[in-house]
């Protein structure tokens, strides 16, 4: 396929974390051009200017958001704005004949009241979010290649999704036991000034926050219930960890059958994953380091059971701006346009 | 209280970090005059050498360990030496007359066979341990007082322990269903050439390790056991962190009575912490960061009931070195001496 | 002294890192009693609510800066404001009797010109300026001694004069020769919302700023010029290191005599600070690290000379929030009062 | 080209972290296969064993280190082996037809005498040394082209020639006037289990070493007597940064002609590196940040031109293990097998 066959595809929100992940990706893209980025208070600046090391690959300039401009240019958009806008322009952009795969909260809930109760936000796009696909393409593959609007999953629901599916759907643990500790680095919390996330505070520290109310839980509550087959409620507790980026989801659950042992789980886990090229699920004893995943779209898995409390334990490790943000999106992109799944997205991290 | 009114004290195990706290705390004691420092491999050398930034405070050189030296020249020894090592000494220096603080695991167990299963030690000082106390001030202080040998606790227990202890004593939580998720910063495992704890491996990652089978897990349930007055198992589960210092232990526990409301609960905690002046409940919507204890014998404690899920989500942060490990032992010698509990042990961190 | 005799002190600006660390060592100095905090953005608010660490020492309240309470309250007031402001109210603060301590850049320039070239600020306050002593109590203690308006040196300032001085009063280093490399934690940024100061930003990275133009480069030379007798140009070049506190300077040096050896100047530099109880020199070979300060008022110096080249390199750590900032601050206050010059300063860091 | 035309290649001391640099950057380029990882204490294992992150990626073991073995299996050989241990293998090598790389100070010098005077070895391969090049490709492309034998540089020397390279080619600075400030992550110290490379320790601290006296001056002062036709003598002093990877070199010269601006220089250094795809000059007023450039082979460098006091200041920033290590050797692979300069080497770092 020639260079004149390429999708011409348009960032909205491309000055923040999850849009510069999506550019740098995207750039080695063999199959995309980056045809318009898009940003508010950014509009008018050289990308070069917002990301200094990028300008020798990035010598576009940020464009006001225009509805017809990215229309009328891009074949694919992706929407990286604050939850609450893409509902505003998702419905046109879709009527124009744009695939549009947006990074916030509005597509990712079947239930519109629950994202209303939790997001404040009331919806007119009933239709059109009816039409959305959940973009975890390890569970909703199918959905996702007939899809013209993906929802993508939140950092902290894909980490946690991805350790807990197998249990779930074969009915392996007790549904209301299910406790997700998770941890994520501070970029988790945006390229924005926040007292809080200064590394001054952050570093050297650790904290909860957002504890019996983050906004990540109904999301993750709704997709496990539709594994579990019945209504789900779970305990997330979200710490923000001194580090820039990854994610670690440590899950609980009560096991139904608590003579299962550590290895009949892994086997469960590796048949479940087997045709998952990004979920990597490590051998017995092995428990994965979030530094393993960065800059990479692999989520690690390792698991144990312990005999002594009936619970089963699964720790999940990935990127929080990859695979829990943009490097999943292009995975949604790359099965939505037909492309073999992994294509232009990274499996080998840097380390140390 | 002249200058030769105060006791002599020795440390053993002096060039590890556990010692250096011990060092670094008992140099502004009142009441305490530092006379030994006692090491193996690096017997011979000035504390100076080890830790230049000392050395204006620290003439004294590390001698090697000779129980009848420290007999002949201590009041009370402090014994921070790997565990299964302690219970070889400190019967011998009891017997002379000294008081011990132990730091390892020897004699934190009422149960002897269960360190054994656990450490792997046959033990044969069944007399002296069973007259060891564990030096948890909060919930032994009274037995503190009366003991000549005290079994400091772990510093994951210590910090799981404050968190737990209000809901055990007053049966508002399911003893079964204890989770603690716990993370402590990288100086928990002691100051040795680990790869694991490289900075170049350790930081910007994050995982767990010892899942289902970490050591502390039987000294945390011992305690919970006697708060429970009934056999508790739980899960236990710690976490590396990117950062020097810090435990936060995060618990949660399904409340037996789920009309309880988070007020209620601060009230529990407000009432049992009264006198103890380590302990700092947060107000509502408050959790605490590791950071603000560093430094300190402080627990910062913070906590929600969740009407969602029906269970509690307790956070406590501690300093692992110090309040988990070597100020606490500097709180129980000041309980053991008849000193008010809070002398010379600080209780203001530098931020940030 | 009973404490009825403590001098009563305010802190304007307490809500910054400056303010903070004030705070901090105040509630620990025996002769002093914080009457009044003062702030703008944060005023009304509880301090414990801005550093919830501090809740159970510091039950003040943050007022308005209103000049008239200051003066009625205080006998001491330290302004830890933005540059430009102090110069409005130190006069008419010292005309009512208060001693000031301003830890801004107003009162370090005896050439007001010279503040008004770098900071862009124009000056009436001729008679007050005139009177400020910069408040490096090692270079300046009898001066301080004396004086009511201290200009408390910049956190950069102190670390490179206290290497460079020895050398400078000795005439040991061709004056023009001198190049400062000066790497800085983060919280030398201030408590601002700054994009660079993130940890996502700033942790795992490291850059320098502000070549050839930083603000502190004439107040360095100005004290340079004064020691050495003549005017000094020198070279001056801060970076942004990822950790939260520390400063280290690395000074550079050409030796008018090149047969000076180690330790000739070694023994210059323990002779020229025989009586600064918080300047550590370092013995041959050894080197410090910034952690080793962190938390107290002390300087440790390291140094050698290099036959090869006939230079002197000088290493200086301090903490930039203590020596740098606010402990410097309080030992000009010890001297001001005639108290002992190490009152209430911390000189034990804990370590790691 | 088919996968049958790819080079053999064969990496010796393949578990440290140059070695597994280069298995990641080898992994993925296009030209050749991995038939070879060599080690002396893992040697047997499997290479996931090591690093569990890449098990899906390298199936292979790692094989003790035979020489017949290496030979016989591979095109090219990189020695990843301490210093003084390529010297004793590579002339066999190289005499069965091997093409070798060597990452170790062994073929750096030219001056075999300054090797044995720095690394106490005395040498018997005089004439392989001589056939030696320096594996810069900037400065010795042509060179590299021809060679079978390449003494990678190290990684402060490749930062700082870099920033040097055009003002000594161009006679634009006093060649006895250059001071190189170098910071460095703390994987430049290897993957060994030392106590101040532990997290703990290094973390939050900062510190020079070496000064006056570190090994990889003599191998910048050659590179810079070549550049400059004349014998330098140069300052370089090292610091250890709480941070995994990434070096900063900053770098100081006095001006011949002092009437240069920023600008002029900055037009010198795009000419000088028109041809170096690896090498960014940055625009007027933009200095590097070492997380620009890690996971990139790339070299970001910025100036700064003080009319104040005579003298320019460039700062250059690279990955240390990639362009200061692997990267950089896979570059002048690339030259030395006539591919492409930049084939299989990353070029976008991920951000933040």
């Amino acid at each position: 396929m020639g260079n004149s066959e390429k999708i011409s595809v348009g960032i909205v929100g491309a000055s923040g974390y999850g849009g510069v992940q999506l550019v740098r990706i995207l750039i080695e893209h063999p199959q995309v051009e980056i045809v318009y980025l898009g940003g508010d208070s950014s509009a008018g600046k050289e990308y070069g200017d917002l990301y200094p090391h990028l300008r020798h690959r990035t010598p576009t300039k940020i464009e006001s958001i225009n509805l017809e401009t990215i229309a009328s240019r891009c074949d694919v958009v992706f929407l990286g704005l604050p939850n609450g806008l893409a509902c505003n322009i998702a419905p046109s952009l879709i009527a124009t004949g744009c695939k549009v795969l947006d990074l916030s909260a509005d597509y990712r809930f079947q239930d519109l009241d629950l994202y209303t109760k939790w997001y404040k936000t009331e919806r007119e796009d009933l239709e059109t979010s009816a039409n959305a696909v959940y973009g975890l393409p390890e569970l909703y593959r199918k959905k996702i290649k007939n899809s013209n609007l993906i929802g993508c999953p939140g950092c902290y629901p894909t980490a946690s999704l991805l350790a807990l599916a197998p249990l779930l759907k074969q009915g392996l643990i007790d549904p209301n036991s299910i406790i997700i500790d998770a941890k994520s680095g501070t970029s988790g919390g945006g390229r924005q000034g926040k007292i809080n996330l200064l590394l001054a505070e952050a570093d050297s520290s650790l904290g909860a926050y957002g504890i019996a109310k983050h906004r990540h839980t109904p999301e993750i509550e709704q997709i496990c219930s539709d594994l579990a087959r019945s209504e789900v409620k779970l305990q997330f507790t979200p710490h923000l960890i001194p580090m820039p980026r990854g994610i670690l989801s440590t899950v609980y659950g009560t096991l139904t059958d608590p003579g299962l042992v550590t290895d009949d789980l892994l086997t469960v886990y590796n048949a479940f994953y087997r045709n998952s090229a990004f979920v990597k699920v490590m051998g017995r004893g092995i428990y994965p380091q979030t530094k393993w995943a960065c800059g990479t779209n692999l989520a690690y898995l390792g698991l144990e059971a312990d005999p002594r409390t009936g619970r089963v334990i699964v720790v999940s490790a990935i990127d929080n701006l990859i695979k829990g943000q943009a490097g999943q999106a292009v995975q949604c992109l790359n099965l939505m346009m037909g492309w073999q799944e992994d294509l232009g997205l990274p499996t080998l991290s840097f380390y140390p």
